[in-house]
């Protein structure tokens, strides 16, 4: 097992349990908003790079364990629901740790398949915020991405430090760390200091 | 003809006067309204499954007789609507055949383009449900999943049911329509007595 | 270069354009609110397009200057907006001008790649509007399509305009051109004189 599958399975993990904690207080928290939801939000993102880059079979239908991570997390929220909701910052936590993971899993993975950089970087972007924007418009609300301070943008901004590391001859291990450092690291600021993104209209 | 086809094609005609049924009311009950949304309940679940497993071309491109038959699912919404309004539980009935056949023939076909078990169930769900998905998220309401009592876990309860039997040695016809019965007979049900699934959250 | 490709990337750039000035009064009018709209105007509906006709490589994954043009689009939504929405009627201009193109070049696509003149016009449709459609699914707004007199369905006459022309052997440019006025004059008549579609339900 290659080092960037466990980190996939991770991601995927981090995210069902994001998925479903966010189905906490709004009307459908039943069994299967709460599944349907950890689903959405695991295998969206990727689902909707691999289907941009026409790379099938699709990692979630080939591979039944990414199925069973994601069951695995909806029945984590369930039995310790009380203690993740408990930590204030648990969702936080969880849906941060797995925007790192899933920009550079997908920059990776769009690089692997041949695009340009650019389109690599939008890849990674894609992989990391789609389930969350899905998840969102199903849930009537306006996408995570336009609300939150800095979400996406981190997600970039870590998209391009692998891709710089990696043209600059970076190992390949440090690009991953250090780009998923700069994601985390950004957002936490970002939630810290209250930043967002410059206005576009002055 | 395979019964199989049939089926689709009466699922295809059942769903397209639930969808144009189902404008009545939105501010968009124009024509191209009605049109738009009995497209897409029609051919919206089908294509996400065909795009999802890289099924090419997509049935109602390939086959010019799906369009034929949304359209006869207008003009016959159309012209009879006075009729289809008035019995209160036409738009309920058309969308549980619809569901039924859907799920069912999704399962079976995924099942034919060599997935497991559990991502067929999943297909066939999704094959059931997407088009009312996309309709009700274009319409700014939160999907009939997220809404209605044991819908979207009826058609999982009826694709597991087709599996099963088919796993058991039972004859493709048999599966099918038994199958077809777990669905229907649940929906009536939960509509009946009100049933809705389990709180995730205690 | 031919000039269909020339037309794709004015098509884009006004798209991009008409993108970012939508998100003015919107909450995320930010860089990354208008940068990420933008790009979801330009390539959503030609995405959905080939997505649907398996016509992979995606054009703005094989070819950059796509991009580079959505950029141009933002910049020159940055630089000049004031000027812009000085202009009344301006986001209007751009958007009416991207429909007619990507209309034409949307169905002229779909009929290279064989299929039937019927689904050749629901091609060109879904590539104009699905930009718009998924732009204001995020925006939680009710699409376009839904609100505004006559829009898809000028769409529609375009494309069907087209494939007359085409079949009765007219020059392909002289059908382009055609065809785009077609939908230029009904959009702006309709806004004129405020038309819209007949209603479905009497």
């Amino acid at each position: 097992m290659s080092i960037q599958y466990i980190l996939e399975i991770i991601g995927t993990f981090a995210f069902a349990i994001s998925g479903a904690l966010s189905v906490k207080d709004q009307k459908h928290q039943d069994w299967f908003g709460a599944s349907f939801t950890a689903f959405l939000c695991s295998i969206g993102g990727g689902t909707m790079r691999d289907v941009l880059l026409d790379s099938y079979p699709l990692v979630w239908i080939s591979d039944i364990t990414i199925l069973y991570a994601i069951i695995a997390g909806i029945l984590t929220t369930f039995i310790f629901y009380k203690y993740l909701i408990g930590l204030r910052r648990t969702l936080f936590l969880f849906d941060t740790f797995g925007i790192a993971l899933f920009t550079i899993v997908g920059t990776e993975k769009a690089l692997h398949l041949g695009v340009r950089p650019e389109i690599a970087a939008i890849m990674g972007v894609f992989t990391a915020i789609m389930g969350g924007v899905v998840r969102d418009m199903m849930n009537n609300e306006i996408p995570i991405i336009y609300r939150k301070e800095v979400y996406a943008t981190a997600c970039l901004a870590g998209a391009v430090s692998y891709l710089v590391l990696d043209r600059a001859g970076a190992e390949r291990n440090v690009a991953f760390i250090v780009a998923s450092l700069v994601i985390i690291t950004i957002r936490i600021l970002a939630v810290r200091y209250e930043w967002s993104v410059p206005k576009f209209f002055r």
